[in-house]
């Protein structure tokens, strides 16, 4: 979803900048893209009260913005217009299983977006951001289903926050002490796969008979997500 | 893992009292356990120069705390040791699909933990901890794998965190549009289960062959998680 305007290559700040070793950090955008696009949930981190709160939430995007659902983070916007938010997306890849405890790990792909967050406001705006909400997280349901009322659009609050200021940390493969001198002990070592799988769409009990499942939904039952 | 001394209700505090309405909240430390007992992934916000940062990382657990791997929360109470942190452990179990837009959500179990981390010192209860970590996110791995030396134990931070202050949060079933005016419309609702399993380990190429994948690893294989 690059477009030819978009730097593919995103800002290091001392927010983004990658300090662990084992860990390949990556300001590589079209590696953000990757990471975003494979989910739909984001932790979002807020600061309330001086405290912070961590709560998961839906997400979408365009080519330079995220858009979230905004209950929780409108509260923190209230409170300071101007406070950041941080935004991580993560997938779990499995566990890395090392000779020595020391080694452990877990592999993984992780984005972390941080910024000053946009009530959403123009109506037109906001219908992009809930669509964009809705497709990522099912592909082929905005089309499909009851489009937002007048009403239901005004009850919703949706923020955008820019992608410019993002960080990308990925551990892949097998444990890393497999050249040391633990590599002698005769243990096992390796990486134990962790995968998530969408499942046979469960229909609502109060559906009248004859509503059959939508080709987009019936099709993603047994594919791999993440 | 409760004991006869603990609470089974958790209290309620500003912070963790519900306010929506579909998703079921508790406040019942039954509920936090299973949770939490079923990831071994959290998402850490730390307050860092003044904005939220949020990061994933493993935890382990006994009747009254988590431990956390410190590297991350480590910088934030370096800067502030009373700051509070917060800890969310998100299980995503599938998409709700209502007949309208406005309806659709998430079903899923979330914890959050909330409190001022307690650096661990002692060595043995940094040694208690890791174990805690480390049979957490693989049982039986503590006693197969090399324990920590010395000097790797040094080198680790470990934090405390209180089970006191928590909050529970699910979201199950199908939609809530099946007795509205919506339920008219002929569009197919209800939810699409997603679920994580762990795969068939996968050897460090480096192994010397001969040496077999532990029973507690690979009767992991093909099961559920989460």
């Amino acid at each position: 979803m690059t477009t030819s305007k978009q730097q593919t290559t995103l800002p290091e700040t001392d927010r983004t900048r990658h300090r662990r070793l084992r860990e390949q950090g990556s300001l590589n955008r079209a590696d953000l893209e990757a990471i975003l696009d494979a989910g739909f949930i984001c932790h979002l981190g807020v600061v309330v009260d001086g405290h912070p709160m961590v709560v998961p939430t839906v997400y979408g995007r365009d080519d330079t913005q995220l858009y979230l659902h905004g209950s929780v983070a409108s509260r923190s916007l209230a409170a300071d217009p101007e406070a950041t938010i941080c935004v991580t997306v993560t997938h779990v890849d499995g566990l890395i299983l090392a000779r020595s405890v020391f080694e452990h790990g877990v592999n993984y792909r992780s984005a972390m977006i941080y910024g000053v967050p946009r009530k959403v406001t123009d109506p037109d705006e906001k219908l992009t951001g809930l669509r964009l909400l809705t497709e990522h997280a099912t592909p082929g349901q905005w089309d499909y289903a009851r489009s937002p009322s007048r009403k239901e659009l005004a009850a919703t609050t949706v923020l955008a926050l820019s992608l410019e200021e993002a960080s990308v940390k990925t551990s892949v493969g097998p444990p890393d002490d497999g050249d040391g001198p633990d590599a002698e002990l005769g243990i096992w070592a390796g990486n134990l796969p962790l995968t998530a799988s969408w499942g046979t769409p469960v229909a609502d009990p109060l559906l009248p008979p004859g509503i059959a499942v939508p080709p987009h939904i019936a099709e993603r039952g047994g594919t791999r997500h993440g």
